[in-house]
């Protein structure tokens, strides 16, 4: 038996800047005692849990991870030892990070735990990139799809209108090419612009743009290191505007 | 000539809580001098920047508010006399907050600024009521829509296959009958499960469940003041699983 009852956080990290962090995030990490955390989130942020013991449990396109059983069964464990656990995610936990099954997972072993929401990378990275993902008179939607394999985006593609709103695909980096041949096969325009966008908000981050029919040509950035998110519709055209003038966002400004 | 040259922050202040802002946008409103900020934004968040003289600009559903056209000129006012100024929005600054001819604007006018991505109700006002947005098996992807008007989201119901991924719509409320209606007309089961979320993150958050067929025939929850967002589509169904034991994101903990 323990005095103090475990409890478990998931959290959301933002998509790299440690400055992107919440305020909740932040208070997670330093009073935690174990820190459970994907292979994206930044070194400089699980830093932060200096209290902490600190595991990777991986999560990365194309890399062996953990199983998702043995995530829960280290959350639970930590729980029930009176532990504060924090499971710390890329972006937010609940796009695309599993972060419902965990919730679940939790729910059944009576654990008690919360979500805190995070700044997503679907949002964020266009942003810093002077992509707004909506835009009045060229946008008033958008669609975020997981681009990491053909039945991850295909139906999606299928399912929406061909420019109808902005679509953002998350881990697209290795789909590119698929990605935009599945859209023009849809019958998208090969002249709507794209951009990749790479490390979004870090040190390393990197953009490239043009157009569906560029990418389908292969004449995209291929990286396999980086997280990569791609965005395709008219949006893509407010950046050749602002991208001069914007200044990144930094924590010590 | 001011020695100092004047800079704006574009902010987006999350989704009403002060411990979900990021820590880049709490350090723009302490050392902020001016502050524009949304009628959405919540007072604790406001009062942070308290060096700062703060302007409410409007921008609410059904209320009159500011020429967009005048909050450019304030901002650009500000910057040229060497202020720091915060435009701080709800949510994210690109997401519906019309951000983008912000930037636009201000890059025509030759002022510099940055984006400091913030927390989307998008996603955040679904999952601090248990409903992740995507989860494995239910749905794999999101489209966030503006619902205030039929002509914001008629034209993304008609665009998107019925079914086919979430529906997140922000600024909903006053047109859920008309929004599910559409929705029905368009083909999605009445029986599709449907949350309306009021104020999420705040004090007096709150949570209405039903389907489509509910809300079309009138017994959503009107409410004029909270902001609220809709969301439809199966996740709603895991919030059965999870509420009763989700814990509440705050600041002190």
């Amino acid at each position: 038996m323990t005095a103090r009852a475990g409890f478990v956080s998931l959290v959301g990290a933002g998509p790299g800047d440690p400055a992107l962090l919440t305020r909740a995030a932040l208070a997670r990490l330093r009073r935690a005692d174990l820190v459970l955390f994907d292979a994206l989130v930044t070194p400089e942020i699980v830093a932060l849990a200096r209290r902490a013991r600190r595991f990777s449990v991986g999560k990365r396109a194309g890399r062996r991870s953990m199983r998702q059983e043995t995530i829960h069964a280290l959350m639970i464990r930590g729980a029930r030892r009176g532990q504060r656990v924090v499971r710390l995610k890329g972006g937010d936990p609940f796009v695309f990070g599993r972060g419902g099954e965990e919730a679940l997972a939790l729910r059944t072993a009576n654990v008690r735990f919360e979500v805190v929401p995070g700044v997503t990378s679907a949002v964020a990275a266009p942003a810093l990139a002077g992509i707004p993902v909506t835009h009045r008179g060229v946008a008033s939607a958008f669609a975020v799809v997981a681009g990491h394999t053909p039945a991850s985006f295909g139906p999606i593609v299928e399912a929406i209108a061909p420019g109808a709103l902005t679509l953002v695909l998350l881990m697209a980096v290795a789909q590119q090419r698929a990605i935009a041949a599945a859209l023009i096969a849809r019958g998208w325009s090969p002249a709507t612009p794209a951009a990749l966008l790479f490390a979004a908000s870090r040190g390393d981050a990197d953009v490239w743009t043009g157009t569906i029919e560029t990418l389908a040509s292969g004449h995209g950035i291929r990286d396999d290191e980086r997280p990569g998110t791609l965005v395709v519709g008219d949006v893509v055209r407010v950046r050749e505007s602002l991208h001069q003038i914007l200044e990144p966002v930094r924590a010590a400004r």
